[in-house]
């Protein structure tokens, strides 16, 4: 059945039997559990915008293998355009709900496997890329959406995967049988894995030989026996909640995600044991998935933007210079943010069956000031809103016949602007960057898609740095070298 | 009574009748609501520590009025070694409860208060010095702890106070009798209301004639008839949570203050229509103020870097050069947030009765300076961490006997790290830097004892630019000027 | 007759008798005065790379005027890809030169004139643009390199061009007669006059209809009657100096350039009065020029990368960590500065006759970001490098027989360095980065195309606040406003 | 003698016979060669700044030896006094002569010398410190002034001082005789050699046993046999130089120092041998030299924030929000500068026999701070005071009759100002921002005292890390280790 519809995505999900857990106990329905509920809207919010009419050439694309309309979140790029539009659709999606916005990591790793598997087959003989275009065949007919298993809860990170104590501290093959492999070990950070229609798993790093049962990839459904899922819930579902605007309503379920012995059958496997190949899929899906927050992480600062606009506003202070000049800064963190995205696109290349891939120094070099830039971007709107962020009475506070006339008098800004409106924005405000939901946000603008250091590390590896020296040793007439 | 101990000001906070709202509804003994317990318990720790015997001659001072051993946050500085010893008392109670640290407020507007009241009395012939040295005596007498109440709600920005539509966006006198003042109108961040002994409430900025009313000063008791406070709980108190180690144990309690036609006594009025030295005592207080932040906030930065460094110890990469290099990021924040503060004691003044006044340069600069950095500081922390800090499963999962297992197994950091430690350290880190806790101590670090532009306004009019112009026409040979 | 070669454009400068002082003297043929050497050097570079056979389509174009092929600083942008090309053709020329990437301000003037002659002419009914196509068409039949005149002295600048004291602090018309008009008023920085073939005069901001007078725009050659051109060059011609390898060969010649009451004829005149057409054309030209700054900028830090790898091999602490760290700072910033220009000229729009302007936002985060960048980039430099980029001894230490040997022996680097790659390679930093030379590039970075804050307000002028304002709207529920 | 003023330094250094190099030839006295008048000027500057009345306190010590009157930076401090007042003495001088407020080096390291000297003569038995003493004797007997030889030429960076393909490459002892020893080698970046009474000389670094032989400190005159030094001089004298206002009085001589079997006899000779010792004796002059930073950089700030403060008066552009907003950050880069130096002196410690040391996080942190804010300061001058800094024609063109009338005419300024102030302000900007000396002071502001690497690294050395860590342990429950 092809999943068109936010309302066809939501029943899609029930009746399922995964093992999920959240504060120590076991949860059913994922559609209607409050810590689930957040991430099943996030989700939903994907397909529903890709029903849209004015939104259908953006969130939609032809598919290369079958020819049908999907989701742009389930095609794989073939050109510098649909890089362009995947970043479009996410700055489009995250203006709504910032991580579906991001939720574009089950495509990323289908565009990373699409090469890879392509170029073992080509080098090795093997017969992954066959396989690949089989299940994404299947996955494009139902217009899925998928979870990412990357990275390993790794331990003693000195320890390469095969030096660990216990060697299920980074996921492994167990047993090769002639139907499957058997697969232990456990994902950290597996965003959206109870709401996903699929788990694909690929190696965190780059292997040695001697890691080699740690070179496995492959793809399985959340309900899948010994596949275990520990929610952390960013937030708490809250119908049109006055203090959590956004998390009461989108958030994401992050999940540690536990393989006990599981089954995967062989037409689901994409890697086993070719460990060469492993440091190259990582990087090449932390590439895809790092140039979508070109845009998501551009639509969030144009959020912030907007907010604390609006906070000057409601405050009486819109016309203050020093506020004009702080909005700018967020300006220019958000065009530049995007820029990078846009630059990465038009420069991209293409590998392995004709996937195309972002210029890695762009995509990296947007990514990572992303990052540092959003930390500053939340100096700049508590800055500008003002302590009433954290300090302002909320929701119950209003909505008793007690305090709620204190609140009216006293909480007034503005001339023309109803304090409930200034309650509501101050609260929007906390709920995105000055809460357990905010907080989140944060360590995701550094750590989603890998770290700070790992960015740099990309950046360096594909800078053409012998054409920079080049031009040196031309301009000050030294030895060429 | 001199309240001595911790104990002792819990039992001077008992049988209280404040009217504190919270939620909405009305909440009775402070001492006993989860919501008040963190705010009461951060107060405590400051008596206690005044206890301990090593650090007596830190945490208490002999009252220069009355000879007798008060504490620190009682005693009026009255030279360099004075203030210098209010910053190392407030970064010795930081490193244990951030909120403790800062909470000088009463001492720091009490000295403000003592030079206005002094010059006042001087220059126009009032008794309010006089008034106010016995209102001193019996606080000391009694070694109280004070909320203060300076940030009015202010409604519309541009406006001054009498052009305000509604009249009591500022706190304002209503009426004058023989025996006192009535006053109206509403304070915002009155941290620690609730659980203080005194409220002492000073005008929010400098006044013009026409904002006569407005020019007000005075002290009252929370329990003074009229006077509402709503809560904003900063946490919930939790004895000794795995998830919320010091939120659950120390936070501040924020109100906004509602004064519904106060009376108070002319004893405890400090100010009533003296406009024009409106200004010079809330920038004085701001001063005080601002200076307790070189203590309280490098030990804020203190703790960070330990835990920054443990996260790093846990994970296996306290060795790599990055994670050092940040390291040292941190530190060199603490230490500069510090030094401004010991710089500003050197170069003190003495004021009004001689009350010493720390520099007013070095202590914006280095205010202002630990504002900016704390957002620097928290994607440091974040950056070193790793995402784990908002991702991890937490208390109730691990003591589930069901999802316990897989932490235990999962969750494994480097060898000789006991995996509960290494959950203990991220809940930690995530308390205190990515939650609503997180949240509120980001925008305090911005807006408490003023805004970055506020200080930045203090700087240039203390800053000796007529010095540094001179410099530069002898040395240019300009026309002098 | 048309000029294709550096060759060509040499020879089309001799001859002349333009007004030219510098030291206070006259000087004559610019093709041979040390102090213009390096700036007629600067524009023959531009001409010799359009005719390498591999650069050609990039630094070149067909005319959409005249379909013929000219050089791309002379081609007015029809399409994003123009845009595009104008950025690469400004990276390539900037790798070799820098001064010759940035020199694209004539073609920048010609295409905002373009649209803002064609609206006078809609709008007004007058005949600007015919003029200007009349004008265009020449000036491509001789494939013309042309100065602008665009920053006035502006004297007192609180004052508007018609409040100065001198009512020649601005230029401005001061008599029309049927043959043309005559102008007097002075432009500052207008680089490259003596050694342009022409120089195109626009108002430096936007005006009222009081300043009629100052709305004035045209084009004149430097060696028109009453023009006089009072040289600050940025370097002097040294032939393969090793203490001055770029500056020795190609540097910039600013002038003050002076209008004496200078005539010119009616042809060349496009705008005469139009005072509320000045802002925009100012913009326009801005925006055009500040665009060239992501290509010439980017090259400028790859110039600077290469030279701080380079100088890291040198000293033998390329595989310091400390120094990949910053080397990837520097990549980010190279990266991030195209990328602007990139996005902008993606989303380009047009205007007037069909002319393409790169988005304002874009460009103007991107060139703010790059002159802030700049100086710590230096610093990068500098940090990598080490004091010997100021302290080595120099080219005449090293040609001395006598010292020669103690630096042979001394300043040896690294194994398999030489000595003397080691001495140029410092020098080449120096000479960028810390001397005249470089400090002249320090405060080009910031000025050339106008101040930081002048970006700033034209960010804020077109990023869409609206809709950002929109978006918090609708997810915090507030009243629409 | 004894000498006290700059006339008798002056003095002191006629009939010297040094063997001095710069461009390449041999040059004389270094009191009327153009490129070493500046640097004599600016010591000169020191002793007579000692002379001034109001000064005397400051700028001289009565010496802890000797109980006479010496120079500041003759005198080894004893405690926090005299720790502050040699960074007020530093900030006094360097607000006439930058380069004056930081040469004190000299007394930095004899203070080191004085620690080292005594733990050798303690631990080893040495007479190491009674020969130290004897020579601090001579040397305050005639208020002398030194340079100091630390940096080695290095070669290859990544090799021991002993494993280089060269053994010269470090200072090293080649014999060893019952008078003295011979020492070879080269040390960098020496400054004021030519112009000093004495070269002081250590090693560079910390030593292995393998290294021995470069474990050497003494002491030699300017005019030992065998010593040569290859100048690079910042700038040349010129007389009231409206160009050069400032490197045309007081600038640095920077030389390449070479050791050619220079004989030192024991009595100057301070460590032979003692590699344990090595790495200590540099990294107490660090210390030492970083702390005077505190006031000699805050004092160039001073001299930046006047600059541009004049000139946005000269522009009439005083009152400009972000020009004001500017200022401030200048001034709180200033205040943490010396904030840190104050902060390191107060909490200083004594060692060996009873010197005072800096607090080495304090001294380090604010040097690595004023280092980097250097380029961020110089970027603020150049925003605030425009493009004319560099493009401004100079002397030449205003001494000419011909161009003068132009330049009274077209760069007038606000009213009020006088053409030629502003002229002089900005060309006194270039000089010490935008010029070949500028650039050296950029260089300098990172190298001076030793890296931004080897700050943070001293930084983490003395960080009290195990205190913070035990904080966190505490409050998060950890397993205490």
């Amino acid at each position: 059945m092809f999943i068109a519809t936010g309302e066809q995505y939501r029943q899609s999900l029930s009746g399922r039997n995964s093992e999920i857990y959240a504060g120590g106990e076991r949860i059913g329905d994922v559609t209607s559990h409050p810590l689930t509920i957040p991430g099943v809207n996030a989700i939903a919010l994907l397909y529903d915008l890709a029903q849209e009419p004015d939104l259908d050439a953006l969130m939609q694309a032809r598919s290369h293998v079958t020819g049908a309309q999907v989701h742009r979140y389930g095609h794989l790029p073939q050109n510098s355009d649909d890089l362009l539009k995947k970043i479009q659709a996410a700055r489009q999606a995250a203006e709504i709900s910032p991580i579906s916005g991001l939720a574009s990591w089950g495509v990323d790793l289908l565009s990373a496997l699409s090469i890879v598997t392509h170029t073992m087959q080509q080098e090795l003989g093997t017969s992954y890329y066959d396989r690949f275009l089989q299940y994404l065949q299947q996955y494009q007919a139902q217009n899925l959406w998928s979870a990412v298993g990357v990275t390993d809860v790794k331990g003693d990170r000195r320890l390469r995967p095969s030096e660990q104590d216990d060697p299920d501290l980074y996921v492994h093959v167990v047993e090769r049988t002639n139907a499957g492999i058997v697969v232990r070990g456990a994902k950290a950070h597996t965003t959206g894995a109870p709401v996903a229609h699929e788990i694909i798993v690929i190696p965190t790093r780059a292997l040695r030989a001697s890691d080699q049962d740690y070179a496995v990839a492959f793809a399985v459904s959340p309900d899948t026996p010994g596949l275990k899922m520990i929610c952390r819930a960013g937030a708490s579902a809250q119908a049109q909640s006055l203090d959590a605007p956004v998390s009461g309503r989108f958030s994401l379920v992050e999940t540690l995600t536990i393989f006990e012995d599981v089954f995967v059958p062989w037409e689901r496997v994409f890697m086993c044991g070719e460990w060469p190949y492993a440091g190259r899929l990582v990087e090449l899906f932390a590439t895809y998935h790092r140039h979508t927050y070109a845009g998501a992480k551009a639509a969030m600062l144009d959020l912030l933007i907007g907010a604390a606009a609006l906070a000057a506003e409601f405050n009486g202070v819109a016309a203050a210079r020093h506020i004009q000049d702080k909005l700018a800064d967020l300006m220019q963190a958000s065009a530049l943010i995007y820029a990078a995205g846009v630059a990465a696109a038009l420069e991209s290349t293409t590998a392995g069956p004709g996937t195309a891939v972002p210029d890695p120094v762009q995509t990296n070099a947007g990514k990572n000031f992303s990052g540092v830039k959003f930390y500053e971007a939340l100096r700049v709107v508590h800055d500008i809103a003002g302590g009433l962020v954290v300090t302002m009475p909320g929701e119950a506070d209003y909505r008793s016949p007690v305090t709620r006339p204190y609140l009216e008098k006293y909480l007034k800004g503005a001339k023309g602007i109803a304090t409930l409106d200034r309650l509501k924005l101050f609260k929007f405000i906390r709920d995105l960057t000055a809460s357990d939901f905010g907080g989140m946000w944060m360590v995701e603008s550094l750590h989603g898609g890998g770290s700070l250091e790992a960015e740099k590390i990309a950046m360096r590896a594909h800078y053409p740095l012998a054409h920079a020296k080049g031009l040196v040793q031309a301009l000050a007439h030294l030895t060429p070298g």
